[in-house]
């Protein structure tokens, strides 16, 4: 039996008043190491941030967002192979991590555990919304957070409390993610028959309308993620791996 | 109350012979899909690999190890923002996906949704193991799934029944993973204490010897995860996100 807790979550992008305590933090973070891991390396590190002035300069990092700026706290989780390099190092092996596969390596390894906890916390009574904007100012983040070299932050996740139920918005349906034995190369009125539910998604129509745009899709490429963002956050993003030592040669 | 598989769970490499029904699939991977995704636009895929012929051939890729062997199923789970780009094309919408960021974005997605498939699956009475070796032979993968541009294959599951209880690996303790509030810098004297549960772990001290290896750390440096390799991985993936179109200019 799945648990009817998947298929009824939510991300929560205002939270209440209540408090998560340290124990109940601590509790996630250790259970959600059980999650798997490559080699068994552990290759992330989770930055709990609840001080109220930290806390404030990580809210303007991630833009103020309001799942930012009313969670309790704020784990930052990044991909680490420091901790592992450093132990080679100490026990005279040579480690080779300083290199692009490595931080997919790590980086795979971290959002691994931030599902878990998330997952977690969620199961755990409390609720969560991941801050896509770690991407975007990853250098900042890494800087206010005291990120040393091959440490990476790839996933944040804002955790509080929230009790009013809210609705779930719409998804995909199944066949257009799924592909039985190899990639099906699905026409155009496939395409447009899968993304109907979105573009008939009433709070999408919404959104098109208040933003006099032509289509949703009009939405995604021309405010949400436009093309001159993304190569901006491509090459920010490039320069700190190599700047943190992911890059060698 | 944190569910108690959380802490008792453990990835299997040898399955038993029970079948995985494809409507058991089918339910595990739409429930996954109310898992995290980034601005809702879902960017991933699963190629469900059942074919004898074909699961041979994916078998191979990564290396005939016993757990894609032994599975009754491989999912392979795909960063793809093909379908999401042609949506914005058919709408006449300019899309901006065809770069780094945006590869990171649809990894990160692909990912969550992976390990959310994983969780749904074991508490669905199924065992899981990832294979790390996706990315080894991702070239070769997306050649065999007939993988098309903008879309890279990052998880590969190895889905299939296990009941007979198995022992738990060793896990480092929280207190290396955990941070508060910003990193601490850990002395090589706490990196060896984080690290003793890994050295006397009796199964790794075994693997130790039997490879005439001055410590458990030259096992990962010397056989697991050698410089070398993973350089040589390093540039066939970089060259594979180049040809999919993640890394035009």
């Amino acid at each position: 039996m799945i648990p009817s807790y998947f298929s009824e979550r939510f991300s929560v992008r205002n939270f209440q008043k209540g408090k998560v305590s340290d124990d109940q933090i601590a509790e996630i973070l250790e259970a959600a190491m059980r999650a798997p891991t490559c080699g068994n390396m552990q290759l992330y590190s989770v930055i709990v941030t609840r001080n109220k002035e930290l806390k404030k300069k990580l809210e303007e990092l991630h833009f103020n967002q309001p799942a930012a700026q009313t969670a309790d706290v704020i784990l930052t989780i990044c991909a680490d192979y420091k901790r592992f390099t450093r132990w080679c190092e100490i026990n005279n092996a040579d480690p080779g991590y300083d290199n692009f596969h490595s931080f997919i390596t790590a980086l795979t390894d971290a959002v691994i555990y931030a599902q878990q906890i998330v997952t977690i916390a969620e199961m755990d009574g409390l609720s969560t919304c991941y801050l896509g904007t770690v991407n975007y100012n990853a250098n900042e983040i890494s800087e206010l957070l005291n990120l040393p070299d091959l440490v990476i932050p790839v996933a944040s996740i804002a955790l509080g409390v929230y009790e009013k139920k809210d609705s779930q918005v719409e998804r995909l349906p199944l066949e257009s993610i799924m592909h039985n034995e190899k990639y099906r190369d699905d026409s155009d009125e496939d395409i447009k028959r899968f993304f109907t539910i979105k573009d008939n998604f009433i709070p999408n129509k919404t959104f098109v309308e208040e933003n006099n745009q032509p289509s949703l899709a009009h939405v995604f490429t021309e405010i949400r993620y436009p093309k001159t963002m993304n190569e901006t956050v491509s090459k920010t993003f490039m320069e700190l791996l190599k700047k943190k030592g992911f890059l060698k040669d």
